[in-house]
């Protein structure tokens, strides 16, 4: 059977695969909030219930919160592994939706028709697209196209608690050739986005202790040391004019953009000023010899997310505080090692500590930077497939944050990620009004029967 | 009559002081409470009839807020002018206090017998030592000992919002040869004090802002700007390795100590270790060529007094927060210009600042240091009468804070102040269990005899 025939297929069935994702967008499945779990549990059955119509062995997976939805089904070409998540986000402030968040609507928008309501787009709809290319070859051929295991999970939106424990319990089940995610974006509109580089973080918040009890300035400014002239001495000299970060040995493991990736990159309309004029700024304020999206894709950061210390409230109060405080968050990539980061910001704050001032230290997260191996064979054939569907040819991109799953993958299964995706940056996920282009849903699905047909 | 003849009847008459010492604290005038202004006026017309008693020709003067009382009497000698408040600080929290606030009780304690009550020292104690001497040369002699004119406000303890204006309307009136304050305390147990210096004062707020909004530090980690990052810079640039502040200029109009102070306060057995140990401190934070007390008494500072932005709360947060915020001070000594310092310090952080960020400057206060011209003969009149009282000679002192009426008699009349009180480091002042020591009101009276006796 052609590829062309599983198109057209897609094409025809548009409008009843619209229907079934406003079905299990209908399904209030909100992770967070108790009072939905009943709903959490109807949207894992309706997708067990849709993957055994379409010839998968579905099956429910009880976990001490909401639960998994494991799938298998097919036979031969490269085995891989689809995740996504069934939960959505809560739906405050509800007042500023222009329509019940889970009433789905269409609605044609100035480009092109979309489909709005909570879920829309994150991640209901986005998995939906893998879920509907397998239901075309399964209508057109009476098969699934190759080997293909499914692993839904409820949690995504509320911090995961029972996935890594899930994952290490069930590695055997988990193994396939390689892991497909639907969750993220597309870099421009018409240009098919993979990425295979996230960046990992370490969290911390650090107090600094000075005199043992709030001074007033009149009676002991001067002689006492106060603790916010430290905390600022020492976060201050974090980066230096060049906007590169200080501690030492920070640049360790930092590695370079293979020479394909650059040329990709420089190749995207991304457009520096106007990425930073949207938010207000002008002067890109990363390492000031790399590009815009190697700040935020390929380059670490050094971030002060917090800082407090002394009198905040209104007026004046003239007093020498007992401590201060921040919150410092770093972005890793490469091979950076979490904990030799972690030692070198404690180092580096110790340093500016004077002898009679305490340093108090709490780690709040830490992972490494996933960097997957391009040269499998999988990440151009899907590359090359998500190149003939659309417009522009299709990239390999980074993402500034984490996506913990692929990283899970990694480290728990031995397993690489493709990350594909087709949301659009306006698709107001986890706001009001979260919606998806029919565009995005249309292509990505022929997107996926492209990639399966390929990797078949 | 004799010296001696007066201060016998001081020590005589001591019982009948604190009698009418108590009948004054258990006058409840808290004045920044407008529930007690009728204990404000009560309190007003207890001295105003007090002095009357003792010769004075006293009255109430009426203000937008609480009364004024001014009084006069005597002739011949230094005209001197006496300078205290009868209001109070508030009572809170009430469960602390060993006795009633407004109930005072005497106590033996071990350090010796005091008056316990608020007020007690600050500053019905202090004000009534000077009234109890002006009392015993009435009793011996039958008059005041020169001429005198005493000026008590009722605000002090709430901002003094109507002073300056009656000051400026009463200049004529408020006109002496030099002023007397009893409103501070002594550098040591057996040390009386002339404060001679008092610091000046330039209070700020400053916001940094970057974008527009607060971003997520995932998404634009990098290429924004952190304005925390900019604000930790810019004032951890303030301070030098020695403890120098680095402003522009920020030295210029500080003066050298005379070398008789120098001498004066080497003299002095305080204790910098134990200064700073009591606050959990042990090195000094000030310039380092510098003594403790030159930090605090003679030399400028700078010192960040409340900094916040980003996320404050439990746990962590990723923001890359759109504005950073502190307040600032700068204590000022010698002739240092509040507005040169004030455009110091803008122009310090704004050379920090990167283009597409923007500075918002409030000011919150200004005021010269205060120096008072010790050539000035009654100075070393006043320092041998509380040298021949006290163990140990007097000396001339500095105050770290600022006691704005000092600087309004310098600008607004012309006058030159001494500054005497006998009040004790744990006295309490603005807390439970406010208390006098009866040594301090009854060595304190005699001095007063002695200055009187001396400038008459």
């Amino acid at each position: 059977m052609s590829l062309d025939t599983i198109l057209d297929h897609v094409d025809g069935d548009l409008e009843n695969s619209i229907a079934r994702l406003m079905d299990l967008m209908r399904i209030q499945s909100i992770s967070t909030d108790s009072k939905y779990s009943d709903e959490c549990i109807s949207a894992a059955e309706w997708l067990v219930d849709d993957l055994v119509s379409i010839g998968f062995n579905a099956e429910i997976r009880e976990t001490p919160g909401h639960p998994m939805v494991m799938a298998k089904g097919g036979e031969g070409g490269i085995h891989t592994l689809f995740y996504g998540h069934y939960d959505v986000q809560p739906i405050d402030p509800i007042e500023l939706w222009e329509n019940h968040p889970f009433e789905p609507k269409l609605e044609e928008t100035k480009n092109g028709p979309v489909i709005r309501g909570r879920g829309a787009s994150d991640d209901k709809g986005q998995l939906m697209t893998f879920i509907e290319a397998c239901r075309a070859f399964k209508d057109v051929t009476g098969s699934l196209p190759n080997k293909i295991s499914i692993f839904f999970e409820g949690e995504e939106e509320s911090g995961s608690p029972s996935l890594v424990p899930y994952m290490k319990k069930h590695v055997d089940e988990l193994k396939a050739d390689i892991a497909l995610i639907c969750d993220t974006g597309m870099v421009e509109k018409d240009t098919p986005s993979i990425v295979t580089m996230l960046r990992g973080m370490v969290s911390q918040e650090i107090t600094i202790k000075g005199p043992n009890k709030d001074l007033h300035s009149g009676m002991y400014g001067g002689p006492s040391i106060n603790p916010i002239r430290v905390l600022t001495k020492a976060l201050g000299a974090m980066h230096d004019e060049n906007g590169r970060v200080t501690l030492e040995g920070f640049y360790n493991g930092v590695t370079e953009l293979p020479e394909q990736i650059i040329q990709q990159w420089n190749d995207l309309s991304f457009d520096e000023n106007s990425f930073l004029s949207e938010v207000g700024l002008k002067i890109p304020a990363g390492e000031n010899d790399r590009t815009v999206l190697e700040q935020i894709w390929s380059r670490p950061t050094a971030e002060i997310n917090g800082i407090w210390g002394g009198y905040t409230g209104e007026g004046f109060k003239t007093v020498l505080p007992s401590e201060a405080h921040a919150k410092v968050s770093f972005r890793l990539v490469g091979k950076q090692n979490p904990e030799k980061i972690q030692s070198a910001f404690t180092k580096h704050i110790q340093s500016y500590l004077p002898k009679d001032c305490t340093l108090e230290y709490k780690l709040h997260g830490s992972s490494m930077a996933s960097n997957m191996a391009i040269d499998n064979p999988s990440f151009e054939i899907a590359r090359s497939a998500l190149s003939s569907e659309w417009k522009n040819p299709g990239v390999y991109v980074g993402c500034g944050g984490s996506i913990p799953i692929a990283g899970h993958f990694q480290s728990i299964v031995g397993l690489e990620t493709m990350l594909i995706g087709f949301a659009q940056d306006d698709d107001s996920i986890h706001s009001p009004n979260e919606k998806y282009d029919i565009r995005s849903f249309h292509k990505g699905i022929r997107s996926w029967v492209r990639i399966l047909h390929a990797l078949a």
